[in-house]
């Protein structure tokens, strides 16, 4: 743990992006993300769990050969976790970076998740950095950072009725709206990413567009995640209907009436 | 107490599981889980207090030779208590990893019981484990943690209306459901874990069906663990019906009318 | 003070109890107390204040010869109050046991009075302690601590409507319900404890019946404990009417009419 | 400052009542303070604010010849602001009593003013300290505190619709009640606090008990302690009416309404 | 910044009055202050904001030579910042009073504003330190400070409606009203304090009193502040009705409607 | 990173404006601002989001010659965040000025922005720096802060129903209202800021216009702000119709009415 506790040599070594990530393009999106890159101008991607935006990030993190600084915003989240703090440890009192300070000063792509779940005033520190200043006030470090060149600030979360941000930081943002890929794009990530045959993958595929018309929560639920998970579990071997209970029914929902709707929908397609 | 300061040479050795634990399957159980683990996907196990998901848990550890990191979810459990901290102590400061933390560096099976009752931030911290990244950001220890490649992440709840995962964590968990165990199951777990004779068993066993039949709480309330504790008093000599007074009746409620209902069942059967 | 600041010879020393307390048995209570700490199972005492628990417990534990921890709990406790903390004191850093790791650590009986209070996440820490595992996981000391086989967990609270423990947390005692003991062991202890004549003690008690029949407020509140206490003002040489004015009537409650009511009561036995 | 840094001689030199405090006793309330301590059972005295609760237990505590440590209850009070803590101060860390384990551990009254406003979890310590056992657990010193044989607890406020004890906390007490000193006592009082003529005394007290008339606010409000400050400010050479005007009619309420009618008697008074 | 760090020779040496503060009295209030303070009454200023309760009391500390040390209330303010607290600073630690310790130590004027912003526990501190005892417990630092025969202590808050203080807080001071001076006054002090002729001070003070008769919030807001600011605007050089505008018309409210009718009053007035 | 560690030889080196900001006055701002500063009158911006007020403080900071020390308000500021602290750090304990100090020490101009977010009693903390006092009470540091005289404080917030200063707040400041520029001035901003042709600009200006006659939610968010986002997507060569769904559709809302609505503007501009 030793390399832990002495300054890096790169700050950002853990989270250089390894490998290049599987992703499947369902639109423009990847020349408008870099568009918005060139300008800097601060992205939100908008749309339900599991619909691809963490997989499209750490694409582009790849492409633009940037290191990818991801935090899974809660409410719970106070301004110091995402600036840093004095920390006091074996080799004495230090200053450590939070997640953001450390991606502006070193010049990463920060992608804030769930950005809805953060208390409005977490996000208020955002508001120098996402616009024309570019900078960071670190007031316990005393310190008012400039942002790298290189640095990018993207946010995503799932839009819920009742629920906004404030205009202030909302409107820092050039926004783009995702959601379920079309159905071709759906069986190709199930053959890649589960290792399905192609028509294993369609079968699944076409229980999921089925069970999404079941009602508006099961469109937002039944995520491209969650097929995955069933694919993954019969490419493993276990039985389609069992994989379909466990990790699309059972998964889905607690609700008697629910998973009987779903369970139907199951024994009609494996039967 | 030195021990406890010094690093030990298998961090992981308290949470070893000593003997095999006894379990009785009560259907497929184990397949699903063995093969939810050769993928790494998590599984959250769904069922009411005192129905045998833990003893399944510590079984599963045992078969595939996982130590065991149990953590018992309340709303007062911040990030911190499964990340870690950095402590000050006798031998100066230290980094601490919490539970899940542990159990990600070295390779345990980390168990999250009564997840529900974790504020939602606190699971937010679980989601990079939980999905196909498989790491853990230790924000405070300026470390990307990326979990040890035997590393399995369980969690369970007790399903209740009105209570809900939010979706974004739920689908990331592959699920099972688990209720109390089928007649002769009950009657064979309280002879080999009270140590009653078959036919004190099945006379018990037949005591908490028809209560469970009263009402829908005593369905959830009266388990397999309180009938343990009925039979093991019972075994150890109480009168079969003082034994049922104190681990069925007064244990189950405090209301007179629910006291009464039951009583009378009791006194029905053990004259 | 020094002795409080190295570690003590027997860490238990101030818990042990140090003569037999005086306790006047109401029925099977003692025989069933034993019969459960024969298989350690933990114990719930149910019934209003004053009515004796506390008092059973201390009996019962210099019976087994174990030392006696209580904890009054209470809405602000949290974990670390029952589980122990780092501490820097005048010799440095070091662990201190809380009163629940010290019983379980060394041996002793923990009593954990008006349970109920407690924020029901407090009381999570007592669930692997309380099942079959008889272990305590102590985050903070990086320790998982395995209870000692004498250690013995009893709890106590006054039932209430409208509050309960969880289900997870209350199928894992054995219950017994006290109330205020018979006439004739009212009599008996008011002679022992306040030390008055049986003929003085006949009339405070029936004063004490007939307050009880007033409401139900009077019935919960007029305790044995109070009774005591106003037996205890005679035998010193208060007024006998005097003494049932502090000692229940002002004692008893704030609103004019209840007040008016004890007293008329009071005036009617003590002219 | 360096007499608080060293560990005093007399760790209650501060609170030794210095010389006798005059009270003016209005029924047999002495002689029952005494029987109570006498068995050492705590007290509870309730009443209005300025009715003479607290001059009454400085008179007594000077008549014991007990140090006397008091304590103003409020809702932020912690277990902790009662019980000490662990301080770092120039001298290195030290343990420091607070004022309940200061008092029980070298045996002072002390007096917990107005502790209806103390949270129950607060006054929860108290227990143990105010039943037959007489102990103060301090947990964080690790230390279970013997209360010295001539420590006396004793509590006070002022009784309000809708707010009450617990019923556990308050059967632990033996309760005065408190109200205005009749007007005879009133006068001798004023002359004696305020250095009045008896005659400009009566006068005053003539006011308070019309004003007191008015409502059941002004019952409660229009204290003696108020009359003893508008006494006071005549008695300094201020004109009667305005010394009225200060003390009583501003100092008792913002209403215009209420202000109108006290104005009214005070200037058909002192026309 | 080292004069900080060491105790200097006058710890009050900040909070002298330099100069003798204009103030023009409305009334008999100098006078009483003197009477209340010759006794060491605590006082109580009642008025809305800015009508001249601050500038009275620096008058007052100037003319009885103490130095003033002012604290304005909010509900966050805990009891350790009116009483001190332990420090760790550059030399070590070190008790640092807090600023009403400080006043009481030493013999200041303590000024505590707009108290009714203080949530009550807060103000129980001064309960001893504002009746017949004039001490101040220091609980932290193990010290019961009597006050400086000199002390004096003085609150204000502006009455509203629904909020008041604790009646035992309250009746512990005497209290006089504010409210906004009379026109002539008015008049002098915008001579004086703005540097206006008096044909300008007379039509501004014109203005005021038109707008405070629109409505009650008017009345309450358009203080002699206010005016002060619009009149030193209009002395500078600004255009006066522009200086309404900015002094009085946009800073006295945000909805459109009192906008416009304090607007068409200013072009009435300075068309 | 030293250079943060020690005392800096210009403590606001970090907050001078390095070059002058473009800003187009819209109105006698410019004035009105240098007399109220001739003064040292607190200012109150007020206007919604993204209309110019910060650009104004810059201009009229780098105008006045004055380093900018600029705080975002949130919920969550206490007053410490603006006051200081004692910070631990690598160089042992020292005092930090927060923002607020820093600038009045040092003679800045302290921008607090969206002040009506942050709690009312972080505010009271300005009032005796924003009245003729000019001072700045730092408790913890026990010093009495006279503001350095270039110091002036400014403050913005957007005007909501429902939400207002507290007048003892309000009063202190001289306030001017801010709006969307007009439409000349917006071309002219969106060719100086975007680079975009004057014709191009002007059709982006239509739109704009049209979308805030929508509603007044479009009026108060379409702002200035996302208008030059929009033209810098333009001029950096993305189509406009695209630069229009992610610049202002996308970011304006999520309600599915909303976006349709401003995309059929968008629509009908951009064919
Ligand atoms: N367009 C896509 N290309 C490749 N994989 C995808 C795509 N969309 C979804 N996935 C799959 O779905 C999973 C969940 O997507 P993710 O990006 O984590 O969702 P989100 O961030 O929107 O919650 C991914 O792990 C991946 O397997
Ligand atoms: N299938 C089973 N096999 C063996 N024992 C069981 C089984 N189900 C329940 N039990 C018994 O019931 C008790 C409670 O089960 P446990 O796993 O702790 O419940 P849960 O985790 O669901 O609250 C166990 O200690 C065990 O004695
Ligand atoms: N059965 C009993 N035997 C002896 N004393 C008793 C008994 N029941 C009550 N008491 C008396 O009543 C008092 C209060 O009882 P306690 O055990 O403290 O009550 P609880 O714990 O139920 O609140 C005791 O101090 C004792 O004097
Ligand atoms: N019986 C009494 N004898 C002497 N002084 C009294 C008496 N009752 C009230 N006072 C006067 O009233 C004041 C307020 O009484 P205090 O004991 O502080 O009231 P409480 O504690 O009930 O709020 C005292 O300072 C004293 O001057
Ligand atoms: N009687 C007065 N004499 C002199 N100046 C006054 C008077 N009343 C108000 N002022 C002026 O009004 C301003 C606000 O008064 P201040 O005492 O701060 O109000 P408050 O404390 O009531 O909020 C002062 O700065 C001063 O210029
Ligand atoms: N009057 C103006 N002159 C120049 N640029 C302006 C003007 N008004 C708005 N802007 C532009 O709009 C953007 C947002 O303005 P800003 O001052 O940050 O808004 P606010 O502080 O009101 O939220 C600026 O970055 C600038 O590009």
């Amino acid at each position: 743990m030793s390399a832990v506790l002495q300054a890096p040599a790169d700050p950002l070594a853990d989270w250089r992006v390894a490998a290049e990530p599987y992703y499947r393009p369902v639109g423009d999106e990847v020349a408008q993300f870099q568009d918005a890159y060139a300008l800097r101008l601060p992205l939100l991607l908008k749309g339900p769990p599991g619909c691809g935006k963490t997989r499209f990030v750490e694409h582009m993190a790849w492409t633009l050969g940037l290191p990818l600084v991801t935090v899974a915003c809660h409410e719970d989240m106070a301004a110091g976790d995402l600036l840093g703090r004095w920390l006091i440890d074996a080799d004495g009192t230090r200053w450590q970076d939070g997640p953001l300070s450390l991606a502006a000063r070193h010049g990463a792509l920060c992608y804030l998740d769930e950005l809805i779940e953060a208390r409005p005033d977490a996000l208020t520190v955002l508001h120098p950095l996402a616009d024309t200043r570019r900078v960071l006030p670190l007031e316990r470090n005393g310190e008012l950072l400039a942002a790298h060149p290189r640095f990018q600030l993207v946010v995503s979360y799932n839009p819920q009725p009742g629920r906004d941000l404030r205009p202030a930081t909302r409107q820092r943002f050039v926004a783009m709206a995702f959601e379920a890929p079309p159905v071709p794009a759906q069986v190709a990530i199930l053959v890649h990413e589960a290792g399905l045959e192609p028509e294993q993958a369609m079968r699944l595929v076409g229980l999921a567009e089925r069970a999404r018309a079941l009602d508006e929560g099961a469109q937002a639920a039944l995520s491209m995640r969650m097929l995955v998970r069933a694919g993954q579990l019969m490419a493993g071997g276990m039985q389609a209907r069992v994989a379909c209970e466990l990790a699309l029914v059972q998964a889905w929902s607690d609700q008697p009436e629910r998973v009987q709707a779903l369970r139907a929908l199951a024994d009609a397609l494996y039967p």
